[in-house]
C-alpha cells in the first residue's frame, strides 16, 4: 500500500520533491499524480511519465477540462489574462492549488494514503497566493475535515530558493534527473533560456554553482 | 456589478438559498451557478434555469468532467461505491463540496464577488463531511488565503431541519418556485416518493404542516 502521493508536473521542483519522497517514505511506498488540464505544453506530462518511468513509479495523469470553461488564462490559452489583481503574473488560475490538491487528496482517499507531496514554495515565485504556507496549512484543515480523514501536506521546498532546491536534489543523489524536467514557458527544448521560468531555473543553477543536466545532458 | 453567487443545484435546498439570497442581497445583485459534473439526472440542471428563468437571474453552468475521471459513484455511475469509510452514503464523493465553493470562489474572483451561498446543512442529511460548519469555515479561510481575496460563504440552512427549511422559503414569499424543483434521487417527475430524498423531503413538508407543490402543481 503506498504512504505518500506526489504531485509532480513534470518540472524542476515536483521533481526535487519526488526525489525528498522517495528518501522520507522509500520508493516503493509512494505514487504521483499529474493533471491534464489543458496546459499548453504538453511535454510537462511526458517529462512527469519519463521521470517515473525511469524510477519505477506509478504517476497516475488525472484528466481535467474545467479551466478551459472557467476562463480564458495564459497557461491554458494564448492570451493575456485580465484579473482584478494586476500584481500578479498573467499565468495566474485563482485556487489552481487548492483545486488540484483538492482532487488529488480525493484520489489519495480512495487509496487509504494520508501524505500529499507538493512543490509550492514561497520564495523565488512571483507571488501566487495559492503557493503560501497559510493557504497550504489552511487547506490541510480544510480537506481534512471535509473527508473526515487526517491529511498532511507536505512542502519540502516551501522556504528554500532555487539554488537551495538544486542543493537539495543533488544531496539526495538525483541531480540526473533534471534533465528529463521541463521549465520553459515557452515549452522548448532546448530552453529558450529566455523566459521569467528559464532566466529562473538558470540562476537558481548559477547561485549554486552547479550545471544544468538539461542544458548539458549527458545520457 | 452582483454581490453574491449562489450555488445552485436546482434542488429544494439550494431554491430556498435563492430565496434567501434575493431578500439579502436583491434580486438584482445576485447570479447563480450549477455544476455539470457528469450526474445521472440533468433535469436538476434543466430545474436550475427553470428556476432562474422565473425570477430573470442569470444562471452560469460551469462543466467539469473530473468527477468521471476521478474513479466511480454512485451518483455519476449507476453502481454502489466502495469507500473506507463504511458509515458514508453511496452517493458520496469525498471533497465534492470543497471542489465546488473552489470553482464558484474562481469565477467569483474574476467577477468582483465576495458572497458565496450554499445550501450545505448538518442536519437531516447523512454525514457528508464536507457540508458541515467547520469545512465551511475553513475552506473560507483557505479560498480567502488561496486567492488573496476575502471571501464570505453563507450557509443559512447549517442546523435548519428539512421542516425549518420549508418554513423558511414559505416566510421568504417563495414556496411557489418549490413546485420546480428536483429532489428524487431515481430522477423521476413526479417523484417516487420512495428514494430516501423524496422520503426525507416528504417528512419535513408534512413536519412543517405544508403541502409540497412538486407533488401538487398549481401553475
Amino acid at each position: 500500500m503506498p504512504k505518500a502521493l506526489i504531485l509532480h508536473s513534470g518540472g524542476q521542483d515536483s521533481t526535487t520533491c519526488l526525489a525528498w519522497a522517495m528518501k522520507k517514505f522509500g520508493r516503493e511506498n509512494i505514487e504521483t499524480i499529474s493533471f491534464d488540464y489543458g496546459q499548453r505544453h504538453k511535454t510537462e506530462l511526458a517529462s512527469a511519465r519519463k521521470i517515473c518511468k525511469k524510477l519505477d513509479i506509478k504517476n497516475t495523469v488525472l484528466k481535467t477540462d474545467v479551466f478551459k470553461h472557467l476562463g480564458k488564462n495564459a497557461l491554458t490559452h494564448d492570451l493575456k489574462m485580465t484579473t482584478p489583481k494586476k500584481a500578479l503574473p498573467s499565468t495566474f488560475v485563482p485556487g489552481r492549488n487548492i483545486f488540484f490538491l483538492t482532487l488529488a487528496a480525493a484520489y489519495a482517499y480512495d487509496r487509504g494514503i494520508h501524505d500529499l507531496v507538493t512543490g509550492v514554495c514561497e520564495t523565488d515565485y512571483s507571488g501566487y497566493p495559492d503557493c503560501r504556507e497559510n493557504t497550504m496549512k489552511s487547506l490541510e484543515k480544510t480537506l481534512s475535515y471535509g473527508m473526515d480523514y487526517q491529511f498532511k501536506i507536505h512542502t519540502p521546498l516551501m522556504f528554500l530558493t532555487k539554488a537551495k532546491t538544486v542543493e537539495l536534489i543533488k544531496k539526495l543523489g538525483h541531480l540526473d534527473l533534471l534533465a528529463l524536467t521541463h521549465t520553459c514557458y515557452k515549452g522548448k527544448n532546448p530552453p529558450c533560456k529566455k523566459c521569467p521560468s528559464c532566466i529562473l531555473r538558470a540562476k537558481g543553477f548559477q547561485q549554486a554553482n552547479e550545471e544544468d543536466p538539461l542544458l548539458n545532458p549527458t545520457s
